[in-house]
């Protein structure tokens, strides 16, 4: 049994921001849904910080502020009449307030700007469409207007990917561009318009019986971190991963196929299982993230919804090294991949042991006395999915594979644990921000054989920041390697942030890491795409840009690196 | 037990072809290797075609004539002296018959044009390049030059692939390019030149222990039917599919980087596990086939060597609809896939019995007295790959699900006499071929829903002209669909052949198939892609074939469409 704290605790936000305010837009998910630090949390960030409960006593910037200043529009009267004309009087917004709202994401720069009262970067208006015809028509006038077009399908973007940095409109594909188009069960596919958002999709696929006349449920397979405030859209134009994607695939393997709305006419692609007819389309369009088009309707593998079959493991490791060389082992062993996959290293299993509350119970000392020690040992979590047989053997094997490398079995219950904070860990951001502490996540992609180098230079580079929490895990694994997720939990200002950030950037391509393994590219880390893929290769995505888009309308502005100078990288 | 077969048989040809004769240039793979029809088929072909067995007493075509003319060269001396000192003047050939070899592959009307002696396309010299950098610079000097390229790995298209239709050079690479780069055990990948053939990259990972000092063996996990005479870069940038696809994926999952010297310098992508950093480069240059620049380097993923776990089956399903909709629930139980998975119809079954040795034993007259009947009755057989107790579980569910629609068991006897065969039949072909009757096979492909009308409607089409006979089965499984894959013997000429096979793709189009599942589409298909792509899709491969080639010197003459009219369907 954990002793119940009694000693101070700050007072964690726990009301619903003002109506129209900067936290508003910020804070997230539900405006009357919380999660704040437990005591384990808060005694860490004081010990690494060096603060008081008394620093805590007193919130920093809660951008409680109305948003009412007036932002000029620079659409004519006659172009906005157009727009209007195309979607409905009713479906166009002009208030700053609205603007802003679909132009800041969840970036933490964008956070930290609305924080601050910063409004930049806004839409002329926003615009509701209703259908593709709607769509296509707004692409066609704004091709032919010059007029720029953003789009936000759920707006949780960590990469400033909707920020309408040259104005123009904006479209919100969530409010009414959010519809099942059809259910396709003997092809277990399904269309949907790309402002459904997650959540929905979800419980259409589950309640598909009732509600699609189906045989079975179905699941979409596929939950970011995001996934209560997510867009498919979004997931797919900047090729996400959900937490579930070592058993289900990331996005661009649930694709089957596409419809987009570009200035040269409309990019349909068919529904085939595979083909060998030239250059993959979809593959070209899944990645460029607004800047070639708007994807409009996608049709998406479905998968059987079968909870009842999900196995809950977790193991704790004596070590990096061995829980590295297990994940290696799990993910080449050819008897399929578990679904969640998810591996701390010592730092993070410290905080998580905290978090999921195995630190102060009998299993927190066990672990302990059978010699598992503090920043060495590393938490491993997870669960499967798939048919019955399949989810056995593929706990049996995977229980041999972790006992091989010295792990002790932790039972399901810290896994049940992360499963009860899975979408709601960016709540804490909120609550943390009150008080000048940033929580950001920065994630690469790695093979097996870099990884431990990529591991060792970014903490190096983390940590030599003092007062710096840099928690890092793999979520996401393959036979060849893996992502690696680094979380850090700072007192920083935005200046120093975006120079702290830049620099976990070009470590990542000191080391050999992909800068990016499912956040996309968006502007934020548009300056290192061109070092990432090559000059030639990066060539290749601007004679596309050229291709679909010659009057740089679509997402201009530094998407994907393509009209912004480049950067130079710091280490060279 | 069969009753031995005393009648007569036509005298198939068991002698080496002369050297240096057309028939050395068309013969499949080893010149003292062959396969003829056994009895059955060849009364099955008699009966079909109202054939005696008088007509069979005479060969036609044989081709045993000697390539002995001469077939002027257009480039100058300089540039072949230039060629000479890139590639080493013991590295170049210039005689007839060995451009001949390089320019034609395994194209139904490369067999054709060969028997009837028929000379066209010929590139100006041939290229044996021995490193990437070499390549890099003939590349770079073509394009100073304009000289078109061709490229041979293997040579076993079946698209006209590599034919140097506007003459120049052709790279034969699996003479000196075809070593292994780099093996890299922790990833699982390995690192070859794309002239690697299929059966030497595949002893090298079974030997991995003695060869590559690794701890296990390995093996390359794709097995086209043209496995033994099939090279690496042919299966790359065409986006092949071996015969265990099903398990192991097509090419384009199996391939981690590549490297392609091309007209606006080398397009090198690195080794990652998963990428969301725009576009996929990989995934653009896959399918290019030797239209936007020449592979040079090509990263694999590799698979444990388990043999020992390999389960083998086979059933007999009462109808082609109880086929379908088992296949259909195998792909979509979330237990694994087999590797191999072939499914014929019911023509194609009829024929397999016979060719597998199961009508006429006991095993044959169980199955029709259990009332499955020709015509109607489906044959199923494969084996599975992975990790035993994957194995064990998929073929218990399989079972599970083949009763429920009907099947018998017939054990694994019919998949270890298709196994015999799975790369022989190709040498099948010459055996009918002297005979003046085609075997050849098309194949596309469908989703689940779309293909009891694709595969109806294909067979309307192909049986229409009488006296042939038309097999179909799927050997390529997804949850979405599966492709068709379409055999034909028939007697038949050129002009009617090319007419015919121009059917079959304007019905694919028809009737919503891709045009090609894994066979590429070379320039024998070329005219189609545009009807499979659309206009704006297609417009996507003019662009990116500009970027890389703006003066058409990359496989030039018909590749992907690109530079020759656009078809017609006939349909419309």
């Amino acid at each position: 049994m954990t002793k119940k704290y009694d000693g101070f605790m700050p007072e964690w936000e726990h009301t619903a921001p003002p109506e129209k305010s900067f936290r508003s837009i910020f804070k997230w998910g539900s405006p009357t849904e919380y999660k704040s630090p437990n005591e384990r949390l808060y005694k860490v960030m004081k010990d690494t910080f060096g603060l008081t409960d008394d620093y805590f006593k007193k919130k920093q910037e809660e951008g409680l502020k109305t948003v009412d200043v007036e932002v000029p529009i620079q659409l004519s009267q006659e172009q906005i009449e157009t727009f209007s004309s195309i979607v409905g009087q009713e479906h166009i917004k002009k208030d700053t307030y609205t603007r802003l709202k679909v132009s800041y994401g969840n970036t933490m720069i964008d956070l930290m700007r609305l924080r601050k009262g910063i409004i930049e970067h806004l839409p002329d208006v926003v615009l509701y469409p209703s259908n593709k015809t709607q769509i296509e028509a707004i692409v066609r006038y704004c091709s032919q207007e010059k007029i720029p077009i953003y789009c936000k399908s759920g707006g949780s973007t960590v990469t400033r990917g909707m920020e309408a940095v040259k104005g123009g409109v904006s479209l919100d594909l969530a409010v009414n561009f959010n519809k099942v188009i059809a259910f396709n069960e003997k092809n277990q596919t399904i269309t949907v318009e790309s402002g459904m958002q997650g959540p929905e999709l979800e419980r259409v696929l589950n309640g598909a019986p009732e509600l699609l006349g189906a045989s079975k449920p179905y699941t979409c397979g596929h939950f970011p971190q995001s996934f209560e405030y997510s867009g498919v859209g979004g997931w797919v134009v900047t090729r996400g991963a959900g937490q579930n994607s070592s058993y289900y695939g990331k996005i661009e393997d649930i694709v089957i196929c596409q419809e987009y709305a570009t200035p040269v006419g409309v990019i349909k692609t068919e529904e085939y299982p595979a083909m060998a007819t030239g250059p993959s389309i979809d593959q070209i369009m899944m990645g460029s993230e607004g800047a070639f088009g708007v994807l409009t309707h996608v049709t998406l593998k479905v998968f059987r919804y079968m909870p009842e079959n999900r196995i809950r493991f977790s193991y704790i490791f004596p070590s990096w090294e061995n829980a590295q060389a297990a994940a290696k082992e799990i993910t080449q062993g050819e008897f399929g991949m578990p679904s969640v996959f998810r591996l701390s290293d010592p730092e993070e299993t410290s905080l998580m042991l905290k978090l999921y509350n195995v630190e102060g119970t009998k299993l927190g000392s066990i672990i302990s006395k059978r010699g598992y020690k503090p920043m060495e040992r590393c938490l491993f979590l997870g669960f499967t999915d798939g048919e019955k047989g399949f989810c056995k053997n593929m706990k049996k094997k995977l229980h041999r594979i972790c006992k091989k490398y010295g792990a002790m079995y932790l039972t399901g219950y810290p896994t049940k644990e992360w499963e009860k904070g899975r979408f709601k860990d960016p709540y804490m951001r909120d609550a943390l921000g009150d008080f000048g502490v940033i929580i950001d996540t920065m994630e690469c992609s790695v093979t097996w054989d870099t990884m431990p180098e990529v591991h060792q230079g970014l903490r190096e580079y983390c940590k030599a920041r003092p007062e710096t929490i840099c928690l890092t895990h793999m979520s996401h694994v393959y036979p060849q390697g893996a992502n690696l997720y680094f979380i850090i939990i700072a007192r920083m200002e935005m200046e120093e942030y975006l120079d702290y950030q830049a620099g976990i950037l070009d470590n990542y391509i000191k080391y050999g890491a992909a800068i990016s393994h499912h956040h996309g590219v968006g502007k934020s880390f548009g300056p290192w795409l061109e070092h990432d893929l090559g000059a030639n290769g990066y060539s290749i995505i601007k004679t596309l840009k050229e291709h679909f888009d010659p009057d740089n309308i679509m997402n201009p502005g530094g998407t994907l690196g393509l009209d912004v100078e480049k950067r130079e990288l710091k280490f060279k």
